[in-house]
């Protein structure tokens, strides 16, 4: 039930002072009884009186039990949807304790003939994430969260302060992420697979920065100048920087019928050592293993990366393909390196993913397990591929195909299944090798 | 003040629609006085419309009323326990913060022919803990703990996922404690002593893993299948793996009488690296010297850990015996080590310790400090064994007596003062040592 | 809007048991019209007894009303300065949520024939904070409180609990900082710069230890015995320990108009390895860089610090004055070194600074941006300097020049800019090294 509380205030307020109150009917009834000569003026003075008397405690009474209720409903709470939101009346301010917990298993298979290091089965706690996030003074915004699974200020993830006072766009300076790859904005927790796809080597993930966006019903656009990450401490040398920019177009947006187009550019000068390194799992964290790397490239000036996004969603049906290109400037041969994924999913029990500002949001079942409902059930393929041999650098080129089925029981809930199968690596270490990986995960995120 | 805020809705919306109603009594005597002729036909309806939209104005302020009061009431919020906890109205959602701070200050006696390393006196925050913990959907909870003495994920304690929706049955996903040994189930807030006992070595821990378990009045059952520990990343090869089960029987268990009876075992592969080892320090902390120590045995395949557990309570006093043996299977010849210990306390004040759902819980004083009462006042000993000399390995055989006194000045807050005299110490690197502990302990946990 | 509940609990409550009640007035006018024979006995009876059971109908329905808005209104809550705070009823139990962080970049600039290390550009999450803090059983307080850029318990900063039930005594136990330096008792949050000055390499910095203070009007007194920092693991020696002391006199303390005096003393012994050691950045902390450094000390037995302290607030005008000095006692010849600072701040748009309880307070603008303000503005300026060369130790001497501006938008929220020019710099590795340093902060803290 959502509940206007200015406008209750504003009713209860103006009735007390309304000139029609409850009781007048009785001295009504006591002049006209005056007027006829039924009870005398005496009479009458007497019980007028003992009625004002008793109208003015009635009006007290409503007046502290109005101040009382005013009191009690100046902070507006919701625990509703997981965990701790609140809210003042007047809309100024506002703040949410919320967290996130991914509880990942993993099996791998690989053939005998495998030259590299083996991947190793294990469990893992993936994310362990609290976080603040809160409004205040109606135009500032303010978020910090934290990821337990990292050592120290690595742990930082969203670390920043807004300011929405301009009309239309908004003024972020912090720790947060990259406008760059659809796959990146769209959170870990709403995201297809357990894991993003191959390309995600390129991802740009979080700097300390300045970011300017504005978000439309059919486009959005953004751009930032960035420092470098929180865990790089500068010392003798000037740390890098960064610039990206990221523009989408939705010619079609609404419930449950999206066209999304993106084009993003991330250009970042080399950190300290001038050196740069790519590399990705199998879609996996739990095992630590690459299976295509560059090893650190030396000598670097700059990286500059470009990524184009193609989304759809059709009723219970979505897609999603991303193409990103990393060139690298550096002494010497520059290098070019570059991957994509198309994946593609369907609800079986007719809910329609949502599209959000540019980027994908959570899923809400249509029936919640316990209230009559199996929650939401999705089935999921992506194919997904990465070439990081250029030059000498000989990092390996990798794709896989992985399919997934994730049930969501209810908003907050979500346990995902995810079978990869990587189908072939040209190059770098694990040459030829060809692991699978399976994988579960259960997962409480608000 | 219980409060049942659904039974006075109903109350209030029902007098709602109520047809006998405030203000009726005047329109009966109008209509008496019409009848009788003592007002006009005229009067009457004058005064009857007016009764009639006085009502209606009572009503709709009440309806109001009601309303902003039903908001203010839809979340229901307590800090007399120390932290926030909140739950809504309907029992689907409920949330906790809160935390938990050990101080801990240690000094040590050694014999002045003392061969091995030191224990060196200092201070120590033991634990310094928060938690979000809440319950979600009816029938799904969550709780995410985090220590700030640990490092990176190490930190990570409870972190899990539970499933209440069948009778009588728990299904617990994510990382918590083997159900293993007596006084490991029993919160670190609420063990009778600042450190537990020296057979505390065979402590099996925390493990990402699933559990079923089921609690009555007088016996609980789990079984769980483990992976490895939080902090343990697989690489290339496959992580350690356990199962684990617990049984416990409490003939009586009824407020101030006791008596349980406990059976468990644990199993568990060794670790990527096969080795295992097994340590203990004097029932202390804040020094890192471990009084026993069986180093690193390598070529380890397994280990089999089985627990017998005993515990009373008779009033104000209380009993608890454990004893843990361990068999650790290798290439070679096998391994068992084993410990034991027997604890006693008596509360001098009158409480008598909680025991709830096979384990213990924390302590409520009858009167508080500050409320004309001095708190609860427990004074505790106990011996413990531990032997870790076997075969080839050499770590040592000790065993102490340990004399506290608990303070509880509330429910929040505890004060401890232990007294550990080491009695002997046979083989290892502390052979014939007997260091002495003197350790206190400030704590607040909610 | 202050309200005070438990008197208009009072209220309400009274005017139940009130003889004079609503609706009373029709059973006088009801009885005159039976004494004038207007209506019959029947009709009276009939009349009254209605009007009896409407009036208990209407008590039943107020009463319930009541205790609904009692359990509503039992915990106040308060989102309007940022943070979450609640408190219960009674002033027996309060909560509040909080944090802060800190956002920085910097640009340095050098001389050209500098010879040391170069200070390295770069943005930094100077500090990122979230505590909980409380009151409990009226008497008890804690606060735990942790700082993300920090790794395991080296990130624990405030971790206690007090004791408020002495007359005028507060007695605190666990981790805080030592009663050492104004600077360092006002919070980083409040401090006028982006950074303290230059001998603030003296800080004492925060230990786990037992604290006396009184606080009054016009003077305020603390005694404290500690142990070592969190963050200093005992082994096999023991850890260091100190004693601190401080004194204040306020002649002047009242809003617009403070003088300050302070005079404060440390005691420590060295830590196990019997070394300590004495550097400082240039009033900065992205680059790692320090200028002065006297490298470590060994066989040091003790360090004795005093520090003198005067500031004073004359309406928009602040200013305040250190100095310290350091005696190392060790093994051959001890050793002293010193600094000290002097700062000035002026309010452009008229606000004073606030000094409570012998250290200072926040800023809360006249008038907040979105407001029809333009928050608070100042200018600050800064002399300090640092002498860490004694005896055979080439620590270097350096002083420096700083100006800031701080702006304000609201209470939660600073921006600062500051330039730093190192004036000269004698001695240790970057002898007649002139650095600058430019550096911005965007801060929340709440």
């Amino acid at each position: 039930m959502k509940f206007n509380k200015l406008a209750i205030a504003a009713a209860v307020c103006s009735s007390l002072t309304s000139p029609v109150y409850a009781g007048s009917e009785l001295e009504t009834l006591l002049m006209l009884l005056h007027e006829n000569g039924t009870i005398s003026n005496e009479q009458y003075q007497r019980v007028l009186s003992e009625a004002k008397a008793n109208q003015k405690t009635v009006m007290d009474e409503k007046k502290e039990m109005q101040s009382a209720l005013d009191q009690a409903t100046k902070v507006e709470f919701n625990v509703s949807k997981g965990g701790l939101r609140m809210k003042d009346r007047e809309g100024n301010f506002a703040m949410k304790i919320g967290g996130r917990l991914q509880l990942d298993s993993a099996w791998y298979g690989e053939d005998s003939d495998a030259s590299g290091s083996q991947l190793g089965d294990g469990t893992e706690v993936r994310r362990a994430r609290i976080y603040v996030q809160g409004k205040m003074y109606k135009d500032w915004g303010y978020k910090l969260q934290y990821d337990f699974t990292g050592t120290g200020n690595k742990g930082i993830k969203d670390a920043y302060l807004t300011y929405t006072g301009l009309k239309n766009l908004e003024l972020k300076a912090g720790n947060f992420k990259d406008p760059f790859m659809l796959q990146e904005q769209t959170s870990s927790k709403h995201v297809t697979f357990t894991e993003r796809s191959l390309p995600d080597a390129f991802a740009a993930g979080r700097h300390i920065g300045l970011m300017a966006s504005t978000k439309h019903q059919h486009w959005t656009a953004a751009a930032a100048l960035f420092g470098d990450s929180v865990s790089t401490a500068s010392k003798s040398e000037d740390e890098g920087w960064g610039a990206a920019g990221r523009l989408t177009y939705a010619p079609i947006n609404e419930k449950g019928r999206v066209l999304h187009l993106g084009l993003a550019s991330n250009y970042r000068t080399a950190s300290a050592d001038d050196s740069v390194q790519f590399k990705q799992q199998a879609e996996t964290h739990v095992s630590g293993v690459s299976i295509v790397n560059t090893g650190n490239i030396t000598n670097v000036d700059s990286t500059l990366k470009t990524g184009l996004e193609l989304a759809a969603v059709a009723g219970p049906f979505s897609t999603q393909i991303e193409y990103i290109r990393t060139d690298v400037e550096r002494t010497g041969t520059d290098l070019a390196f570059d991957g994509w994924y198309a994946e593609a999913a369907y609800f079986l029990t007719g809910e329609t993913r949502t599209y959000k500002k540019g980027k994908f949001a959570g899923i809400k079942p249509n029936r919640y397990v316990g209230q009559n409902g199996m929650g939401a059930w999705q089935l999921a393929a992506r194919y997904s591929t990465i070439n990081l041999n250029d030059e000498d650098i000989d990092g390996g080129e990798a794709d896989s195909l992985t399919l997934g089925v994730n049930w969501f029981p209810n908003p907050v809930l979500r346990f995902s299944a995810n079978y990869v199968q990587v189908l072939d690596i040209k190059g770098g270490a694990h040459n030829n090798e060809e692991p699978s990986v399976f994988q579960l995960r259960g997962q409480w995120a608000f």
